[in-house]
C-alpha cells in the first residue's frame, strides 16, 4: 500500500527536522541516534537529548512496528470503529508506525511539551490517523497557553472549522489525572481513528496530520526563546519536581501509548523516555495561598478557552 | 461479625505499636496523625514520618472502608473464590481493612521496606485474610537479604511447613517489573485469600498473619542499625535514585493495593505516600561491568534461595 510507505517515509523526515530545529534552539545539546528492532516486527529510531542549555532530558522517537494484532487491541471498547477481520481475529495483522516527543526542560519557567502523531493500519483494511500535542507548563503562563492554543486553533482551522473546539475537549478529556482531579497541563489537541467520513476525506485528514506535525517544532521553539532566560528560585525548582511527578504518574498511569508499548513488548527504553530526569513527592503538599503554585493548580482544569 | 471487630481493633493497635518502634530506631523523626473520612463509607488514620536521622519519607497507613463492592472487584478473573451474591451482584458490600507500609529511607544503604497486611469480607459471606512484606536495598546485601528472609520462615514455618516456599513464590511473581524483567527487591512473602482450607482453620491463619504483621518493627529495626552509619558516596546516591524510580513504575503500574486504592476512590495523598520522596529516570543507564551496581541488578530476579 503506498500510503504507509508514504506517512513512514514523511515521518522518519519530519523526526530528523524536529531534531535539527531543536538543537538549534538548545544551542549546546545533541541528539543521540539509536537503532532498534522489534522481535515480533519493525523496530525504530530513538533520539535522545540531555543536558542542554534548556533542555535536561527529552527523546524525539520515531517507530514502525508490526506484526500480529495484539488481542487487547481488539478487545477494547473505544476500538469499536474496528470491523473484524473476514478470517477471524487470529489473522489480523497490523501495522503502527508514528513520532513521540517529551521534552522536560531544565528551567521551571520553560514548559514540559508533548506530541504524537501516529498511522495505524489492520490487515482487515481498517486504518487510521491519530494524534495529539499538549503543553504541560510548571507554572501555567497566560500568554504562552494562549499563544500555544491559538496556534494550533489557526492549524486547525485551516482544514475544518470544528476540528480545534472537538479536538481541544478531547485533549481536556484525554491529559486529565483522574485521581488528581487535574489535567496534566494547559491541554491541547488529541485526535485518533481520522479516516474519512462525512466531514473529511482521508486525504484531507492526512494534510491536516501532517501540519500538526510541521507546527511542532516552530511552536516549542518559541516556547523555550520566550522563557529560557528567565531568573528562578530554589522554590520554584522544587515545585517543578513536583510537577514532574504528575507527569510520570500520569505516564504511568494513564497514557495509552505507554500501556500500547508495554503490552505489545515495546522497546523500554524508548517508551520510558518521557519520565522526568529527576522528579519528587511530598506527602500532601499544599501551595501557599495567592502564591503562583496555587494559581496554576486553580488552572489546571477541563473546559479553559485559551484560544 | 466479632472478627470485623478484633481485626480492626488489632490492626489499629499494631499501626501504634510500629510507629513507636519506628520512631524510637529513627531518634529523631515523628509521625503526624491525620484521620480521614471516605465520603462512601469509613476512612483510615494516616500516620506520615520524614526528614528523620534513617527515614526521609514514609508511612504506616491504618484504614477501614466499606460500601458496595465495586464492580471491577466482582469481575476479576482472579476473584474465582468469590461466590455471587444470592441476591445479585448489586446487593454486594465489602468492608476491607488493613495496614500498609513503604518506608524510603535517607541511606542508599538502608534498604526500602514494604508490609501489607489486611483484610477483606463480602456481604455473601466470603472473607479472607491477605498480606505481603517484601525489601528493596538499593545495594543487595547478601547477609541482610539472609536474615530478611530467615526471618519471615521461621515465622512461616510456625504455622505450616509449607508457608514460606508457596508465599515467597508469589512475591517474586508478585513483586515483579514485568516491562524490566526484573523483581522491584529481594521479594518476601506475599499471600491472599487465606480463609479455612483443608491446611489450615481460618483460626490458625490469622495466628499466622498477625505474627507477620509484628515481624515487622524488629526486622526493619534491625536492618536499619545495621547500615544506617555505613558512608557513601554521590554515584551511590545517584543509583538510590534510580531504585526509587523503579519503585514508583511498580507501584503505578502494577501494584493492585494502589490501583484498588484509585478505583475505589481512597484517599489519594494516603495511597501515594509509597512514592518516593525523589526520584530519577535516565536514558538506558547501564552500570559498569562488575560494579555493585551491576551485582544488584544480577540479583534481582525470581527463584533466588535466601533462606
Amino acid at each position: 500500500m503506498p500510503i504507509r510507505e508514504d506517512i513512514t517515509a514523511w515521518l522518519q523526515n519530519l523526526q530528523s527536522n524536529i531534531c535539527d530545529a531543536l538543537e538549534a534552539a538548545d544551542g549546546k545539546a545533541k541528539f543521540t541516534r539509536e537503532a532498534w528492532e522489534r522481535p515480533e516486527g519493525g523496530g525504530g529510531l530513538t533520539r535522545v537529548i540531555g543536558d542542554g542549555n534548556v533542555i535536561e532530558k527529552g527523546g524525539v522517537n520515531f517507530s514502525a512496528v508490526y506484526g500480529e494484532t495484539p488481542a487487547f487491541l481488539l478487545k477494547e471498547k473505544e476500538h469499536a470503529l474496528t470491523q473484524p477481520s473476514p478470517a477471524g481475529e487470529g489473522n489480523t495483522t497490523f501495522y503502527a508506525t508514528g513520532v513521540s516527543i517529551v521534552l522536560h526542560p531544565q528551567s521551571p519557567m520553560v514548559p514540559i511539551i508533548h506530541m504524537n502523531i501516529r498511522y495505524f493500519e489492520m490487515s482487515n483494511g481498517v486504518y487510521w490517523l491519530g494524534g495529539g500535542i499538549d503543553l504541560t507548563p510548571h507554572y501555567v503562563n497566560e500568554p504562552d497557553a494562549k499563544y500555544f492554543h491559538q496556534t494550533l486553533k489557526t492549524v486547525c482551522d485551516k482544514h475544518h472549522p470544528t476540528y480545534y473546539d472537538e479536538f481541544k475537549k478531547w485533549a481536556d478529556d484525554y491529559f486529565f489525572i483522574k485521581h488528581r482531579n487535574e489535567t496534566r497541563g494547559v491541554g491541547g489537541i488529541f485526535f485518533d481513528r481520522l479516516n474519512s467520513s462525512e466531514k473529511m476525506s482521508f486525504r484531507k485528514n492526512l494534510a491536516f496530520w501532517k501540519e500538526v506535525g510541521e507546527s511542532f517544532a516552530p511552536l516549542y521553539v518559541e516556547l523555550m526563546n520566550r522563557n529560557k532566560n528567565l531568573a528562578y528560585t530554589e522554590t520554584e525548582k522544587q515545585w517543578q519536581l513536583l510537577r514532574r511527578g504528575r507527569y510520570a504518574e500520569f505516564n504511568l498511569v494513564y497514557d495509552k501509548g505507554t500501556k500500547f508499548g508495554l503490552e505489545t513488548n515495546g522497546r523500554i527504553e524508548s517508551i520510558l523516555m518521557s519520565l522526568p530526569p529527576l522528579a519528587s513527592w511530598l506527602y500532601d503538599f499544599k501551595p501557599l495561598p495567592n502564591s503562583q503554585e496555587e494559581k496554576t493548580l486553580s488552572l489546571l482544569k477541563k473546559g479553559v478557552e485559551w484560544a
